[in-house]
């Protein structure tokens, strides 16, 4: 897909949060960089995706590796989530220590790796994802050692080409047959995740990508049905499909994980609108000249990432929009510490300007900092950590 | 400049380095992803450097930046460091309160950082750069608050349009000058960074930014001392320009970061051998298809980063070996927790199998580990903590 151009995102509007605009003062005087996040945006957010499932009757399982974080996990939980959804082991660990229930959305091949995870949820739910026989041998195995039943789901393909049986190969059959009857585990259903909808170019295109999807877990879903294996989940996750979607109808779950921050991507698929992006990052003109605004943020604060899944989505790094005025303008380039923002000869942002920069993709963003700075609309600041981050494992 | 092609990177011979051979079945039993270090090929990148600087007489100070570990920057040190370059602040005061002696080499317009900074240097030394008056207004502030005497460089940019003054404009000699005068502060000298070179087509390329930043240190030195200014000091510092260089006459100082672990870009650049590379990310496929091995390292263990600076050196994001045999094979796209390395048609890899990936950028990677495995060709492994990780100011 070629790559499209933004909605002409540094030409839209980007207003102050609330949060910015009642802590002005202290976001002014606040160390740079900071990675900020208006709380009442993403409260908002938050209640968006719940109305969503509730409307459409599927369960929702918030995906944290966007957050990492058992505050807002506890937001989600209040305001309806079922459970949550992680990434990788240690991520879940965090979650489930905390007494939520937590489905490993990864294919996890160690069975010491399972036990720990059982440990981690004490009487509570885990659940995992199996997509290949040494996957189930695993679950199984530690299923049979921890002395409990473990759910499990079977992942699907559906476009991406990272993990999950192809829907419509004659192993997704085998595996779903294998998994029903394996000691130990539970089947569960369907589970996938359309990535490539990170690529696609516009909200039509997203929705057809969403289609697709439900129509690949819900004939798989008849198929493996007429084979004598009930299904009871269909669980699909992605924030853009979730939102620019096809309706629900066969599917039982959603695990969008972005939107409780959204960002440039978001903005650029409309899935949000500007009002809507709750995670910036506050940073300072540190020295400049007629090319760049160079900034206190770079790749280890925004990270590298163009757009999820190595899309190509937006170009540039970011949009840093002046604090004390002035239109928006591209991060164009990043190093490790410093970030290049494309002068405006105009209205060239000098040495000692603030900025707010929208992050292209925000998941990665919250995985670089060790804590939040909170604001609100009330005036009040916080700082919550980023409890999951850290372990690679 | 044209993104070149690398020199043939997947097709060249990758041996296992001596720690990885020495320590194969720690490796192979150990949980991944895992950044680990070769301790032996980065003792030998060390002693490269300090000979380097020791023939050419000029003082190294490495930049910690890439590896923000103690016990790296005290294998450095032992090596014949003078002393240490940090990209921020916080990085900085975790190596300043180990005793060690630092520049910070950021510009820092808040005089309470410069205090920060100055309380955990105890009575070692810090040394800060300069390009801006509202910059030097902050250091000379917080020296008098201190009262000590701070050192300074003032940064002059040799191309990468990125910090520092233009050399030849009038305002490196009016900035210079006020420098020399202004109370608390000691001018050292011109400082600058080449990091364009990362971009560059070969060593050829290379060796002439080399000699343009030389030129451009030596003759801007020249013309401030013929205005009664002495320029003590002439530091330069890349990994690719410490060796493609042009000769250090008229240089008094390196800061190379990178060249500790090496990685992907310094092979393309020709800067180092695949034995030179002393950071790989030990990886379990954990998902097959026919297009891709899907392995458990993302872009939350590998980073985004193409190259250094958003150059585009190298296509891909690192270069994946099974440790079974095999050739290397590109990693084409990252998701955050997945990286899809392309399979051989003739010799996929299964799920289940280990890889070591070569990244691109080293530097970003050990940025996202709390932890290196440290392996060595004795057989002996270690764990060494990521030391100045985490805080983003």
């Amino acid at each position: 897909m070629d790559a499209p151009a933004p909605p002409n995102a540094a030409t839209l509007d980007w207003p102050a949060t609330p949060g910015w605009l009642a802590c002005a003062d202290v976001l002014d005087a606040a160390p740079t960089p900071a990675v900020v996040l208006d709380l009442d945006v993403a409260r908002r957010n938050i209640a968006r995706a719940a109305v969503l499932a509730r409307e459409h009757g599927v369960a929702l399982r918030p995906h944290v590796k966007t957050h990492k974080s058992l505050r807002l996990a506890a937001l989600q939980r209040a305001a309806g989530a079922a459970g949550f959804t992680a990434a990788k082991p240690s991520e879940a660990a965090v979650f489930l220590r905390a007494g939520l229930p937590v489905t490993v959305a990864y294919p996890v091949l160690r069975p010491e790796v399972v036990r720990m995870l059982g440990d981690a949820a004490g009487g509570g739910e885990v659940r995992f994802v199996v997509d290949s026989m040494p996957g189930l041998h695993a679950l199984s195995s530690a299923a049979q050692q921890l002395g409990r039943t473990i759910p499990a789901y079977m992942e699907v393909d559906v476009g991406l080409r990272r993990c999950g049986v192809a829907p419509d190969s004659p192993n997704a059959l085998a595996l779903a047959a294998a998994l029903a009857r394996a000691p130990g585990v539970r089947f569960l259903g369907l589970l996938s995740h359309a990535g490539q909808a990170y690529a696609a170019r516009g909200p039509a295109e997203v929705q057809a990508i969403a289609a697709a999807e439900r129509a690949a877990l819900t004939s798989l879903a008849s198929r493996l049905e007429q084979h004598g294996i009930p299904v009871p989940e269909r669980s699909v996750g992605s924030t853009p499909t979730a939102f620019h979607h096809d309706g629900f109808a066969g599917l039982t779950e959603a695990r969008p994980g972005n939107y409780v921050f959204m960002d440039l991507i978001a903005v650029a698929l409309g899935v949000a609108q500007p009002a809507d992006v709750a995670l910036q990052v506050s940073a300072t003109v540190v020295s400049a000249n007629a090319a760049y605004a160079i900034v206190d943020a770079g790749s280890k604060v925004l990270s590298s990432d163009r757009a999820p899944h190595g899309a190509d989505t937006v170009q540039g790094h970011g949009l840093a929009i002046p604090l004390r005025g002035g239109g928006a303008r591209p991060v164009v380039r990043l190093s490790e510490e410093h970030g290049f923002v494309a002068q405006d000869p105009a209205n060239p942002l000098p040495v000692g300007a603030r900025v707010r920069i929208v992050p292209n993709h925000a998941c990665p963003v919250a995985n670089l900092a060790d804590a939040y700075l909170v604001v609100d609309g009330t005036g009040a600041t916080d700082h919550w950590p980023v409890d999951a981050r850290g372990a690679v494992q």
